[in-house]
């Protein structure tokens, strides 16, 4: 669904601009649903939540043609996504994400159905880990950004700083797959659906954040930009480099698909591919692993004159890591 | 300070799209100062804020060119009114904030320095309260966006929904400066300096929500689109009407200046200019007002066949009633 330029202006489609601000607002508020921990949701000041113990707080920002692109994906995918990328990020700290506030800058002409549906998407997402939206803001922009902040609570934080020589490297969920996706959509192709879908709309496995948490973690994040970038990012705050075993890294078939229809090797998608929000994690080596987590690796000390980074198979990985904006 | 163009780039200048995205991550946060209740600050895949009793959380979206110019302010400004809108928000729940997210969807040509000097404005605004910046995102956009997400605690909180009958109404803060300041720089004028600034960098009476919320304010709000718009909001959600004095309502001289030189009423800029992030309070007749309180109206009961609404010295404004985006 695409906002109606100008020329070809549809004057059944209801635009933003016609409905107003405090309209758009008093729409998208009354498409909430709460939960038992919110005390006053959107309409204040702020919102009120009642919550004991650690706060954990995490914000993403996502801007059309670059985190997602409306002729690609619907509106209702888009918030889907959104809501996904941030929750994802309290699954990585180990806690359980209970609101989140959603900042709109929209142009005039978008339709106001488009921001329905988006609506809809966070809301869904949310409510597949329990979290309500509490609220937000919207207000004018010519381009479309669309800032999502969750707070969430942790019985017990994982860091990225923990990770110990010994340790087993494990993964949660799935990798490569949204990579994939994105590589086949930008060549025109629409399929193969597992793919396309899940860069579309991200599973990340909510829950196997308190999981991995519950069984000694000692260090943990999320998968967005790549498992060698974002494991990277482990092994530098932890001072120590990670070494994967590829023969250990699961691969999907719809990612082999891709892969084998654009030349390229199936573990490359794994291994830098974004936006899966898997979740990557280090555990003592007598820690029983849960069952949503597989090993894949291993913590080893920083060989003398060499630095913290991330290895396959013992060797320093010769391609793109992953994904970084502006560049 | 503007951002470069494409012809007349000036190349000893850094911009961001040079500088990366993980670098501008890594210059921001090196810039942000602590405090207590921060477990863990940015770098990790969420904050980590230790916290009791209720938790408060807003969030703003503020727009290049809509709630700010670059050619009218400096980025130090910009970042000092972002957070202030913000912090504004906890202030009118009468509650105190204790952690800021920043996102930031930069174009890729914006100089460093500008960025630099946004996050220290940001800071600044901050360190007013003693509330740490505790995390964020940056990304490129076509657009200059600000999303800024403020969490805080409160003892007691004080919603629009609580005005009743007979409760005085009053105000902390100033009224008007910043609206006579945005209209005075609309004319092309940089005078009077009170006005100007206070539209360019507002300072909202921190501290007041809280002395409001222990005098046992029943209904508050802050005054960010203007004080019949914003009142109108706690008049909806209290079923009330709100009647103010026009002699109660004091007018500052630089509000006066501008008034005159723009041939318009100084009490226009008062009741209908946003930006000043002054609060707005209801009390019931017994309440022992603080001193930074001051009475400028009373709660009135809807007469049959009106609505709830505000009125000046008993009768409804003809003018104006403050800011809405889009429209």
């Amino acid at each position: 669904m695409q906002a109606s330029g100008g020329g070809t202006r549809d004057l059944t489609v209801e635009t933003v601009s016609e409905l107003g601000e405090f309209g758009l607002v008093e729409r998208i508020t009354r498409a909430l649903p709460t939960t038992d921990v919110v005390l006053v949701g959107p309409g204040d000041d702020a919102a009120e939540i009642s919550v004991g113990g650690t706060l954990v707080v995490s914000t993403d920002v996502l801007v059309d043609q670059r985190h997602f692109r409306r002729d690609w994906s619907t509106a209702h995918e888009v918030g889907r996504k959104s809501a996904a990328s941030n929750l994802s990020d309290i699954n990585a700290m180990g806690g359980h994400a209970t609101a989140l506030t959603l900042g709109l800058a929209v142009p005039g002409d978008l339709p106001v159905a488009w921001v329905d549906e988006l609506v809809r998407g966070v809301v869904e997402e949310c409510a597949l880990v329990g979290a309500a939206v509490v609220g937000g803001d919207v207000t004018a922009s010519d381009t479309l950004v669309i800032a999502v902040t969750v707070v969430g609570e942790a019985t017990r934080t994982v860091r990225r700083s923990g990770a110990q020589v010994g340790d087993v490297v494990a993964v949660a969920g799935t990798l490569g797959l949204a990579g994939a996706g994105f590589a086949a959509l930008s060549r025109g192709f629409r399929s193969p659906r597992a793919a396309v879908e899940a860069h579309r709309v991200p599973h990340p496995p909510y829950g196997s954040g308190e999981t991995g948490a519950d069984a000694g973690a000692t260090a943990m994040i999320d998968v967005s930009d790549g498992l060698l970038g974002d494991l990277g990012h482990v092994a530098r705050a932890s001072g120590v480099q990670i070494d994967l075993s590829s023969e250990h890294v699961p691969i999907e078939s719809a990612v082999i698909t891709v892969a084998e229809a654009l030349g390229r090797h199936p573990v490359s998608f794994v291994l830098t591919g974004g936006d899966d929000y898997a979740l990557a994690a280090t555990f003592p080596p007598e820690a029983a692993l849960p069952d949503d987590w597989y090993p894949i690796g291993a913590v080893v000390a920083v060989p003398a004159g060499d630095q913290p980074r991330v290895t396959v198979d013992g060797l320093p990985w010769d391609g793109e890591t992953g994904h970084e904006h502006f560049r």
